[in-house]
């Protein structure tokens, strides 16, 4: 069954078309780690935000994926990093129109 | 521009199948919200967590929204949800075959 990881992180950017521009190829590495299904990116530039809504295909490639992110950001000076990681109600994300 | 609404919460249950059988009409209803676009449902049972990701039409709906689940969910006996409004980069999540 998919995973959804929740990922959510203090960040002073850049944002918007800078950031797009500056993490493009790790966007296109993302797409190619193990059991990758989706990710939509999320920013707050007013609340100095950063993150991630994910969906793998199972709980340990979000977990591999997690630990290796987490690293990265962690290099990137990024010192605290919120990660959750949920199981999918189908039925009802169905009625909502949940793309999963 | 889209706005990506995260909530998660202490959640003892129900989960799974029960859950979405209680909760049914409220994820009917959940469509009829001004400006919502989708929802998926999470939840961790083990974690004893649940929540939400959203896409909303604007920040507008997307906090209107949010104030009123919140109400609702101190009704069902919630203490402290936890939420973040973002912004959804569309460049990135587009090479990242995010769903907005």
């Amino acid at each position: 069954m998919a995973k959804l990881l929740q990922v959510d992180f203090p960040f002073t950017g850049p944002f918007g078309s800078e950031m797009a521009g500056a993490l493009k190829d790790l966007a296109v590495s993302i797409t190619e780690e193990p059991g990758f299904i989706w990710k939509i990116w999320t920013e707050n530039a007013s609340e100095k935000d950063a993150g991630g809504i994910y969906l793998f295909e199972t709980e340990e490639a979000a977990q591999a994926y997690l630990e290796k992110h987490t690293a990265r950001l962690k290099g990137l000076g990024v010192e605290k990093v919120n990660a959750k990681l949920f199981d999918v109600n189908e039925d009802l994300s169905k009625i909502t129109n949940g793309p999963v």
